[in-house]
């Protein structure tokens, strides 16, 4: 039966991880290590280990793994609360690209690479890469892999380029997807392969500058030469990366979309104080219809973006792969958070491009939200195919 | 605890009357009586036959009066199915305006008034208006009201002009606002009346030709002139007519939505057929991004309004008054499901703007859905306000 | 050199015009006979006469046949004064289809078939239709054109189903496209064919209805069964009929916009005066930022298309044939102008949406500009194809 | 008449200026001195040495005082043509907030200081800041000036705080906002004073960082304390500080959408090429339609802008103030072109949200663009304003 109820005690652990953040992270959204992309592991130990006093570390992880073992539905209350600053998930570890790793080798990692790899990530003590993106497409495109993975009958070896591999700068936990080649000792295709970041023939070229902050570590172009990973560095099926791709990003788009509404709501709280005390023309801006209606804009953004994600939140928690209605969430919450953030930029006007507020940040922050994991123009073509094979959702009258 | 699920009985429910709808309902949308705004009680009279004959006369009426006493969330469903077909609520006596007058007198009508002026209308045997409209502003701002009730000690006698009220032409049910004016017989202040459409004084200028035809029996403006009621005419309690007119339009507008969803889902639905069937440059429309993507943006807007409605719905079974999340709803579904029926009518070409298809009539009938009940603007407006007051619900991660 | 002058005489002639329209013309707004789609040549006819006592009847025809031989900058001017009302261009004998159908047999025609269907058309005697959309999608798409015309050596035996055919019901110069099948007495190919509305083998089957209203005969669909032309009946050269209906198109996507501009600025117009003397909460609409921001919008896309407009203008007075940039304008302007609409309809109100006002029938006629020669969509395929070919005409600092 | 064509010698010199950008000055753009907001000044003067040998310094400057003295339509085809990159502006003298300042200088300054404060400017050997925008508001709202001057009957003694002071740091030649209070010794109100950058009391707190670099210098937070300037420091009349800062203004905002039309321009053809040899899905990007219509509406966002400036530029030329005009052109160009750099990074995908491409840095660049010299809603309040008062321009045909 319907109901929007959150537990009582979801409700307590959200406010108690957003006063967290206002009260211990958000004094570090003015540090000078952020304005540089590069590795900043001493920053973000320290914010980890604010988290990990508060008992609010990694709180999504499993619980046989030292987690709170999170469903979705408290996921999209808690992260939320924790996306309030950029770096409240980092402090949670409950951001990209860790999160979604996490979530992934939880669920198909081999007991010993859950030891290795997996419980010194949601210790805090280790990040890692998913090492997918190339130069040449595959990105939003994955059947243009060109990362090769020759075996030998002993070991493979790895070759590639890749880019925009976020966090690559000191991950020591890397996911990397090359494509066996045909080969006679077994199967072949796209596979995923699990190693540590100092294995040799992992060649950071350089981080790219982006116009984002919050991934601390920046974006990295990754050359893959001379790697030989053993077959005990495959993690799940050889030839099964697509699909464990698409594991990972069902709720690893949605714990996006968690994350930015609490930005977004910041950004919201933080104009809405502006068009306050700020005058114009003899009143507050606040009176100006042409600013109270963009926030009026905003509210039923941040509104509709919440109720979606918990929606689909619903929906996983209910063992449903809900990649349509992940397409639809992704698509609909990255365009509409981005423009709450855009117009709280245009209320607060010259500062609003300053780094007077953290408005400024998220709105960079959040542009490559509307790209990463599918760009919209993904989703949409995604949406529009299931249209095409299964009807609209809503011919059915109870079509959910 | 979240739970989006429908019970198992509203779900056979939606599907039966949706049944219903495509079975008999549509058929009659063709009919030519549809054609010209004018009385046409009997055409109301075939179609509410129909749905009593299937036992879905008047769903939403309480069970003491003979209704199935449905839940706001039970609504949502079974109007959304209604409205697959813009006269399935005509046929199931849950259209507006009745349905909100039905609403409206099962909460504050005395007994007596319950059994002249409601039951009947739950029989479907008589039709209302709410006549509250005035020329010179008394829509979105009621502060305008210049209808007068002149009390002398025994009778009212109320004069004034209205406009744009529904289904004046005919209706037998009238609940009239007035102000009554200061006099020393007692208190004062705006007014609901409550009498039958044959009172002497009150006549019907003209029907106003307008661009929807689903108010078969089109918008009027009626005068008020010599028109004398006593006490026992008065709805409710003297000088709350503002009070029961928002009591009201908090689950009228809800249902608005919920209807117009399911309209607009009917259209999505012909436009995806179309799209299907219908080639150009050598391929389905279905496979040109230019038109999928537009199909891809409807349903995203039919999961948010379908969202949005369902929350709100639960929110008034709740108890809770929820005008400002009534005023997000209206606000935002009106626009965005106005937007599907345009890209519907892009979508089928030149016969979009025709009547071969039903689009083209939910298209003007929706229309006016961004203007009654209170424009877009006014609703915004109402939110900024509510923003001034309370702040943001977003800066509390459990506010809703 | 870069001027955006008006000559003086256009200036007086437009103003003209626009006095003419203002007087004479739109108190014919409310004939009843634009209710309904028919044939209506008597309120034509009485229209007609009005321009034409007023001198400014067909002024855009050659000069030889008549006219005032505009160049298409004085039409840009003139046409949007006349625009002012829907009627307006009707009455001056420059409407859709005939001002385009003119243009083209003022192009094309031999001297005998300039006497006998065009001549008539200038002097408004008669009106035309160009008969080329099907139901299977010959409009957008003319690749699909089914319409056959077989030659026996004689005349051509033409068979087909045509819709949308606009203003058939009653018209006398018919231009008919159809696919000269392969034969062995000459060439063959999708060919335009001159013929009287009054030929056997022509039959209307209806009118379909539609939800504009200024093409007052409606439009309809035509069946060609056992027509039979000789090789006389055709227009220009066999084969040739796309080419010519590009050549049609180009000024007549244009001549659409000046049109529709006057329309635009007159919902423009009425809302502005609505705005300053309605008062809502207190004070005049106009003074309510939701309110005039919207009013400030129309006034830029207003502006915007008014120099988009006069640029292809100017384009074609000078010989360039300007497909990508009627495109363009084609597909900003229908768009834009029709938003334009849409505001003044929210900004009126409930009356926005009844015949109260003109605006309503404008926001109704003005749907289907969208679609018709050529819908937005098929104007942005064309546009991004143009680009794919020649790059950006912004890579050239002074690329027009 | 109505024309469109350039003169041949500004084409020449609008493509000889295009071949400057590209060659000279755009191997600029990656250099590191441009990533970090501060004094650059040695960046500056080899941009400015390279356009001083190419005979491109300061052209729009009089001639009597170096320049070629251009009028509006050829500035606007030149900075067009500089701002393919943001820096061209910067290499030929022509960039905000300098070329405004030279504009006012030359108009309102006495020959010394003209020989003191401008000429060194027009020759490239400094820079200049406008004193203006206050933290308390005195930016959309200059009635909120807070900066004061007292005068003894000697000098003003001017105190204040300043904010957002576009490249002050480092700047020579400051224009300086107060109000001089009322006194015995002669006239009062809001004045603009003029002096060396070096003079004590002028105190530069700290550089803003914002999300633009183009202003490679950045925004400053300035305090007046113990600044004294004698009379002669007076620039124009006392009392018209607003008025000069309209005078600066209305020019000021066209140059900046001519110079952002290159740049966004620059956007497109960046984004087009990609779209050509990436592939996703089997095909080029630019064979998706979710694809080339982004690149279409950018073409039709780019033609309308032109369109719009050249008008203006005409009208200014033409001896009117074209304050309305302005507002129109600022409101929309901003807004549109910050769409098309937006579709452009969204093209690009992953790539677009780092400095692989340019593309990055205009989309952070032109955002502000959107609030400096008066946000869109500022200018949508004074088109509205305009509207009240003189009615649509659309209602006389002949408008303009």
């Amino acid at each position: 039966m319907t109901d929007f109820t959150l537990p009582e005690d979801t409700k307590a652990l959200a406010r108690r991880v957003r006063q967290f953040v206002i009260e211990r992270v958000i004094p570090y959204e003015r540090d000078p290590r952020l304005t540089q992309h590069g590795p900043n592991d001493d920053l973000r130990a320290e914010l980890v280990a604010l988290a990990k006093a508060e008992g609010l570390l990694t709180p999504q992880a499993p619980k046989e793994l030292g987690g709170m073992g999170f469903d979705h539905a408290t996921q999209a209350a808690v992260f939320e609360a924790a996306g309030w600053s950029t770096l409240g998930p980092v402090a949670m570890n409950c951001a990209a690209p860790d999160e979604g790793n996490m979530y992934l080798l939880s669920r198909i990692a081999r007991p010993d690479q859950v030891k290795q790899f997996l419980q010194p990530m949601i210790d805090g003590h280790r990040r890692s890469v998913f090492a997918m993106t190339e130069p040449d497409g595959a990105g939003s495109d994955p059947g243009q892999l060109k990362t090769r993975a020759v075996f030998n009958g002993n070991d493979y070896e790895i070759s590639g380029l890749k880019w925009l591999i976020t966090g690559a700068n000191g991950a020591k936990t890397w996911i990397i997807m090359a494509n066996v080649e045909p080969n006679p000792h077994g199967p072949h295709g796209p596979t995923l392969f699990l190693t540590e970041g100092d294995t040799p023939g992992i060649q950071i070229e350089r981080v790219m500058d982006s116009m984002d902050r919050n991934y601390v570590e920046g974006h990295c172009v990754v050359r893959f030469e001379g790697l030989r990973l053993g077959p005990s560095h495959i993690l799940g099926e050889i030839g099964s990366a697509f699909r464990y791709a698409q594991m990972r990003l069902a709720p690893a788009r949605l714990t996006h979309c968690m994350r930015w509404l609490g930005a977004a709501a910041r950004c919201q709280h933080i104009a809405l104080e502006h068009a306050r005390v700020r005058t114009a023309f003899g009143k507050p801006l606040l009176h100006h219809q042409g600013v109270n209606f963009m926030l009026a804009d905003n509210e039923i953004a941040l509104h509709q973006a919440r109720l979606a994600i918990r929606h689909v939140a619903w929906l996983l928690d209910n063992g449903v792969r809900a990649r349509h209605e992940s397409s639809i969430v992704k698509a609909s919450v990255s365009e509409e958070l981005f423009k709450v953030a855009d117009r709280c930029v245009q209320i607060l006007g010259g500062i609003g491009v300053t780094s007077e507020t953290v408005v400024e940040m998220i709105f960079r922050d959040m542009r490559p939200f509307r790209l990463y994991d599918g760009p919209t123009e993904v989703h949409k073509y995604a949406i529009a195919t299931q249209l095409e094979r299964q009807g609209s959702a809503f011919t059915d009258p109870v079509g959910w």
